[in-house]
This record gives C-alpha cells, structure tokens and sequence, in this order.
C-alpha cells in the first residue's frame, strides 16, 4: 500500500492548487483577479460567508438595502466565477435603475413580491411582478430595477456570474458625483433644474 | 425630434440582439448552447421561471429532492452564464456526493441547517455547518454533497455558473446504470458484493 | 512535387475554415454569434464594409450621427471579437449617455475636438478633452458620452471588443418606450414632469 | 537599412513579450495561472520538459504510475492552456475512478492495449477498448478510467486543455482523507465495513 | 427505491447532454463550433479515432507526413478544447515553418529524434534538440517547424488547445496559391527569381 | 439623505475596481495581464494615449511607420480586450507579411488609398484595395499585409482585439535574428543565397 499512496502524494506535492483561489485582498489585483493566498492557509470557512444572514438596514430614503457577497467581502469566491447579494425591500422599498458592467444576474424570490424588469439594447422593457419561489434572469449590463410589489417586507438572493460583477447606479452615476450639471443636461436632456435638485439630494457637486 | 428617432431607430432595425439568447429546444444545440429563437418573439416571461416555488417531492431513500432550473428547464438562460436549482431536505434528507462538470456553485441557505462539503484535488476535505442565511461557494467540477444538519426541514438555493452545469451523481455514475461490476471494482477498489449491493439498489445492471 | 501537394491537400479538403464565419443572416443565433456561411461561398469583399467611408445625417437634435458596422451590418465580422463605428458630430453635437453591455470600447480621434468621459462603478467620472490623433479607452458596460469639444465638426472611430457590443442609449431605455412614467419615477427619482416631457419628446408611452 | 531595424525594435523595446508566460512558482498564483518570470530569462530549455522520458514506479497496488507534467512540473506550459502527462500500466494495471475538475482529455495510445471509459452526466458509461495509436477524448469533469486491457505493458500518453487540469481520485477523496466515514456513507450509501476497510488501506482516518 | 429513481430521473429527461457536442459536420458551423448531434445518437465510438494508428505517406518532398484528428477528421472533439495530429518524418524529414492561427501546441516524442523550435514576437527563436519522451510547447501563433535530427525515422503526436486549431504552411502561403508574385515580393522582399522559382514547384500561379 | 448615500457607500468602500486595471508595468506580469496600480492612483489621463497623433518616420525601406499604442505604450488598455495602432504609408510604403499571434484586427482607412489582404488556413488569399473610411478585418494569427495603393501618402488606424496582440513580422523571424541559415532553408525551401541576402540586409548572423 505504501506504494500507491507514495505514487499519487507525488501528484500532491505541488505548492499550489488549482482548484480554488481564495484572495488575498492586500495584494495587487490582476485582470483576472486578485492574487491567492497560500493554499496552505485555505481553511473550510474561508468558502462560507454570513455576512446575508441578517436584513440590510432599510431606514432609507429608498426603504431597501443592498447586501453584497463580492471578492472584497467573501474573498473565496475570487476565481471561481460567482458572487451574490442580498436585497431587502420593506413595503414600498425600490433598488433604483442600475447595470452590472460584467456580469448576468439570477434573482430568487425568498419572500414577498417583487416587480422586476430590464430594458433591452433594442429599447424593450422586459417587465415581470414575481412571487415567492420565482426566478428571474437579467442579460449582462442592461438597466434594470427592482421594487416591492407587495404589501409586506420583501427579500430577494440575486446572483452573479462574476465574482467581482460591478454595479453602476443610474442616479449615482449621474448626480451623486462631480460631473458638472452641464455635462450632465446635455448627455441626458434633463433640465437644469432636475439635474440641480437630485444633485443637492444626492450629494453631487457641479 | 423625427431625426433623433430616424437616426437611432437605424441602430435597432437588425432582426437579431445580442442581448439574449432564449433557447429553442427543439433545434440542434452547440458548444456555446442552444439556437435563439427570434427576438420578435422573446417575452418578459421568458425570462421568469416558477417552478422552485414549490418543494421538490422528499418522500423517497434520500429524503431530499433537487429541482433544477437549468436552459431545459428555463429556455431564457441560454447563454447568460447561469442557471439554479432548489434543494429540498426534509430531516435526514442527503444530497449524495456529486460533481458539476463544467460549473461552480453558491449555495445560500433560505431556511433550515446544512452541513455541505467538498473535497479539494490535493485530497482534503472543506465541510461547515450552514445556518439559515449563509453562503457557501463549491469550486468547480469537485466531488461535494449537503445534507440536513437540524432537526427540521431545510431549503437552499444552489446557483452555477454555466446554465448547463451538468450533474454527476457518484452512486448513479457508479451504480446505476450498465457499467460492468467488474470495472467498477477494478477501478474502484469497492468489493464485489457491495457493487452488486448497490446496483441492485439502484437498477443497475452488468 | 506531387507528393508534397498531396500531402498537404489532404489537410485542406476540410468542408470548413476555423480561421473565420462570415454571418449567414438569415439563420438563428447562438449565443457565441451567428451560423457561418459556407467557406466556399465566401469572398474578399466579405471582410471590407465601405459604409462608414461617409458622414452620417447629423441634421437631428443630437447634431450628430453613429454609423454602425456590427455584426448586423458587416457579416464578415461574425466570431472575430472586433466591431467599428462612426461618430460624426458638427458643432454642439453629442452622443448622449449610454452603455455597450457587452464591450470595451477604444475611440479615436479623426477630426476635431470631442470631450468624452466615462462614470466607474465606484462613482467616479473620467473626463478629457480630445485632440486629433488621440485615443481613449472605455471600460465595458459603463455609461460614458462623447461631445464635439471643437469649433467645426468632429469625427471619430469607435471599436469594441465584440462584433455585436450592444447599445443602449439611456434616454430611449428611460423615455422612448412603454415603461410607465410611474416606473420611471420610481426607480430614477426624476419629476413626473421631467419624464413626461421626455417621454413626450422621445416618442415614448405609458 | 538602419531605418527597418530601427523601425521596429521600437516594437520590441517593450520589457514584456505577450507570446509565453513562464510560471514564476516562487510567486503567487493568481486565477489565471502563475506571474511571470521576465523575459529576458526565458531561455529555449524552459518550453521542454524531460520528465516523461522514462517510465514511473508501477511496483504498486494500482500496477500503473502516472507522470505529470503539469505547471508545476513544466512552468513554461503557464498561460498557454495545455499540459500532459504519462500513463505506465504493467499488465493488470488500472487508472482508478477519476476527474480533472477543469479541463478536456486526449489519450495517445503509445504502446500496448488500453481499455478506457467516461460516464456521462446522463449517468451512461462510454467505453472502448483502445489498440496502439488510438486516441480517445474524455470530456471535462466527467468520472474516467484506463486499465490496461493486454497481455503486456502499455503507455499512453494523455493531454489536457489546461496548465493545471487538477486530478482528483475517487478513492483517494473518498477514503484517503480525514473526511469522516460516517460522512462518507451518508452521502455514498457505501455500508461501513467498505468504508473502514478502504479508509485503512488508503491511509485515511475518521 | 422508486422515489430516488424517479427524482433524479427527472434531472435527465431533457433531450439534450451538456458534457460534450459530437458535431454534425453536415450543418452549419457556428464561431463556437459545429452543431451537435443528438445525445440518443451518441456512441462510445463516437469519442475514439483510429486514424493515427499508421504512419502518413512520407514519399515527398518534405520526407514527411502530418496526419490530423481535428474536428473535420475526429468529430467527438467538437467543442471539448482539443485536438491532436500524428508526425513522422523520416530522415532528413521536416515539417516546414508554420502556424496554427487558433492554438498553442505541445508535441511528445514517441519515437526517435526531433529538432524543433518557434520564433516569438520579439523575434528571438527558440529551439531545442528533443529525444523520445521528451515534451515541448509551442505558444499560439507563432512561427515554429521540426525536422527529424536523427539517424532514423521519428515520430511525434502533437496536441492543440483547439478541436480546429488551423494550420498554415509559409511556404504554400505565399507560392502555393494565387498570390500575385508582385505581392509576394513587395511584402517578403524576396527576390522575383526566388519567388517564380517555388510558385513553380508549389503549384502558385500569379 | 443620509441613509442612502450611507447605504451605497458601503458597496463603494472596497480597495478595488473591477471595471478597468491599468498596468503596472514594473511588477510581473500573469497570464491574464499586468497587475493594476491601485485604483486610487488612477486618473482620467490613463485612458487616454496621444502618441498616434503624428506620423511615424517612414524615411526607411519600406516608406512606412507602425506606431502601436499597446498595453506597453498604454497601460489602461491591460485588462481591457484592445489596442490599437496607427500605419503611415507614403507613396510605395508597405507594411510587410506579418501575423498577430493573439489578435484579430480592424483597419480604417483614415486617408489615401490602401491595398491590404490576408491568406486563410486553407491557402486562398483574400486581398482588397480599401479607399478612405473603408473598413476591413483580419481573423487572428493569418498572414496579412497592407501597402500604400495611391499616389498620396496614406493613413489607417488598426484596432485589435487584445491589448497585447503580438506582431510577429516574417522578415525579422527568418532573417533579423541568429536563428542559423541552414534551418531556414531547409524549414522554408528558400535558397541559400536569398537567406543570405536577406540576413544581410536585417542584420542576421548565422
């Protein structure tokens, strides 16, 4: 037996794995993603992440909360081509029109409903009102929404291809900056007025 | 304003969209998935599939189900690089050690206890107990199983990467189908009367 | 010398050619693009598209024009991962807001001034002032502009990294559809007033 | 002529070359594979591996030996989506039950006769008996076996599409491991006595 | 036992098997490959070429003969990553400088000696003196060529990241076809002389 | 306000941007790419390169420049699938034989007149005479050439699908190094005296 076990160690012996690539967030990133710890250092938790097992505070002007499992909070997930995100949504609670730049999303219904929809390249809205138990898919990098459809808390689990998938929000990218209010009208043809006020709400300057 | 219309209405009038992709089933597949079926008659329940609303039926030897929402299942993500499934556990309830082939999977828990595991290539074994809320992440094409750690039912959503992930079943791989016992044993090291054991339990044959 | 020829003719007798798939058309997509004509039918002239070598009709409120050669427009480009198009803006012209969900972009400078930028996921604008001869780099899936920065007309070339990039233009996602004002509202934080008036101009309903 | 050269050693001034990548073991991984080693010490040697020029150790259980020649066997093979390996089986050898998590097979029957087989996903075996200079290709992720199907030694010869294919054995994940027998039944319906007795044989504990 | 039958039965009543795509090579291609065929016509044989298993006609001028398994000859490759091809030269044999426009490759030595080497971007070339068993890689789309460095007839099997990986020969490139000499010559530098003279033996015209 | 800029701030609050990486081109390169400088240091001007906004030198042999603008010239292209290179022609110039190893590449004619082909895996050249705006592509890792087709100097801006695509020029990999003249004949059938003209000419030894 000594044999067959001093032949596949030999297999084994390597100072990597190729299996997985848990990040280590100091490092410098590369395109394909951050660096890996040393395996020898991977333990069985460094694959678990409980950061979604409690609701988001939701006391906010949009009454919901964005949760994220991304590399830079779960840092096993870097390499392995998934991330996800919990979303609570109290009654009346929106997650406001936004793109992942890189990435496709699953959404799952926990509890509530939730009215979702996407617009496509061709200008189409895809709109759909899912109950608990529904999945929805969104295509990558189309503007899409999510809104409480019901009369009581709702709470979604959306998922990603891509450990890292970005997420850039409309009204963010739009007014919560300093791209001046003149870039602004004349790349969107909103009034200056409009422009003005959701930039003062948002803390945009410009 | 015409002009503004005419102008983009040119970049929208080609017969197809890059967007998505929904599958037509009954047209031959490709390495890169099913054909799409024309964007003229893609729906916004296209992109909605509600059959995990329900819990997969638990009466039988693993006291759990698996309820898939792969591209055959739910046509709409083809080519979106995901597709999901519902695992049902009622006390007891084991899926058994399985591979994906060609996908990494999250789990989160939505409700219940699960201890989940996988086994890495350099051989060690990466297990936790999950509570209600958690995230775990399964690197791709490894051998890993969940079973029920409480002592009522649980339910988690598993999500892939690929909307094929595929699904090997080491048992049913092994034992359920017409693979020689003999080849079995050979390539297995597991004795003759507990291949036979399982083959008989499982319907296989040879 | 026959031999020599035989033998390497035997490698080329193939039906098909890896080296490129000229887009049939008329044929359903997959998800990695269209279905390739047959090599024997395809020609030199399948690879060149002269329908940028004039301007666009920048007679419009916009004062400017894109003339695409995607996928859709030059078949020749199907499965080689590059697309063009043409930007012509006369004084005061823009190319509002918008997104390639599926694509980087590289633009180059031809004629004039244009002021371009581009908003990250992390808020952050990225603006600069063109020159002839300059090139800029858009990261995909992030909402950027181009505006003629110049006292005469501008001309520039835009290449993406996929033969069918996707467009979206974020005003006709927001106001040149049927997503209802309300919806807008909701998910953009924009006046009822301010949606309907676009929504008036841009041809949209709801 | 000083012209050309200067010309375009301006290209080549750049202290990197896109062609290779050899791996940098000392360094750590990143997703896509091992850092670089500079350039300027990539010597011709580093893109040949001589490891497979001899036989392995069959004195075994298994009466077979595999020699990999993996990135971190052969670094030059980094970034360029291939590697290899040798197969020795004296007479009676086997290749146990088997995955590659991340990559495609090719075997090359060099000598000797080899009876080889995979189980698909659909849970149907595919199985052929290979003479020399037969190739078989084993798709990825999927449960595969060789054993040596002739009177005499046989060597092949098996390719991957990936630097870095992972191996993992099911016997050894199974029972060579900490990986708890009770565990192990549970999720393979093995009865305790198979467990415990291959745990003892594969040097596994629990 | 019904029930564990029937639950997972369900997972594999689609018409359909992601873990490989045996091509119809009567149907259209696609950028991603051939079209498949179905699953149920499937067979074991479907994944085994015997086409290697004699060496080419080496009776030329090259004293050589490359006998591919791509996808067009080995249709089971089709979108598995992979294909191989068969070398022998006699002596004095050579393969002449080539690319493969789509593909690293890795050559193993299975019989006698072979000089082989590439030329990277940078220009500089790599070449080493190989002996059976040993293992060289050639990166994507490089310049490269063997030739038999032995007293004795060599064989070689070459493996591609690729089922398609392409193949062009320099010198067929530019003689053996209808490539204006003019052309040749203005974009080579070599002489007219030189160019009339293997445009002659390689069956050029123009 | 308050509460939802506090909420999306916690998404913004990682060290990292998936969305670009821009090379640091000090550190050691992956497989993938540079590694990025950290994305605090990262400013508008690195997407942006102006060293294409004047012509080359093209007092040399062939009358032409390539001036590329590379990750290596334009370190916010690493991660960013392009690049791109701008071709000066005066009248006679040439751009000789070359292949990309890693690229397809688009040409626009910005001015003059443009003779440009490329020669398929299956020996046929594909060859065009491109007038300004014209567009033509050219599949990865073919030979291709371009040469000044008028009477007037001539311009075309190249764009490639990699922001490290590889230039392997023939002339320089046969004759501008000290790969030894005897392998070049026999690897390439040309004679002796033109190999020893042109290593002359390119600055070769052997």
């Amino acid at each position: 037996m000594f044999h067959i076990i001093f032949l596949f160690s030999f297999l084994f012996s390597s100072s990597h794995a190729a299996d997985f690539c848990v990040a280590n967030l100091k490092r410098a990133e590369t395109p394909a993603g951050f660096q890996c710890i040393r395996p020898i250092h991977v333990k069985a938790s460094d694959f678990v992440f409980s950061g979604l097992n409690m609701a988001g505070n939701t006391t906010n002007i949009i009454n919901a909360a964005v949760t994220p499992a991304f590399v830079a909070q779960f840092p096993g997930l870097n390499g392995l081509g998934l991330s996800t995100a919990r979303l609570d949504l109290t009654v009346g609670g929106v997650i406001p029109m936004h793109t992942h730049p890189a990435a496709s999303e699953i959404l799952y219904v926990v509890e509530g409903s939730i009215k979702a929809g996407f617009v496509s390249s061709a200008n189409t809205p895809y709109i759909e009102t899912l109950k608990e138990g529904d999945v929805m898919v969104f295509p990558q990098g189309l503007l899409h929404f999510q809104l409480n459809a019901g009369k009581s808390k709702a709470l979604a689990i959306v998922t990603f291809n891509n450990p890292d998938p970005g997420l850039q929000i409309l009204d963010f990218a739009l007014f919560g900056n300093n791209l001046p209010s003149s870039l602004v009208e004349m790349t969107t043809f909103l009034d200056d007025a409009q422009v003005k006020k959701l930039k003062a709400v948002l803390g945009g300057t410009g």
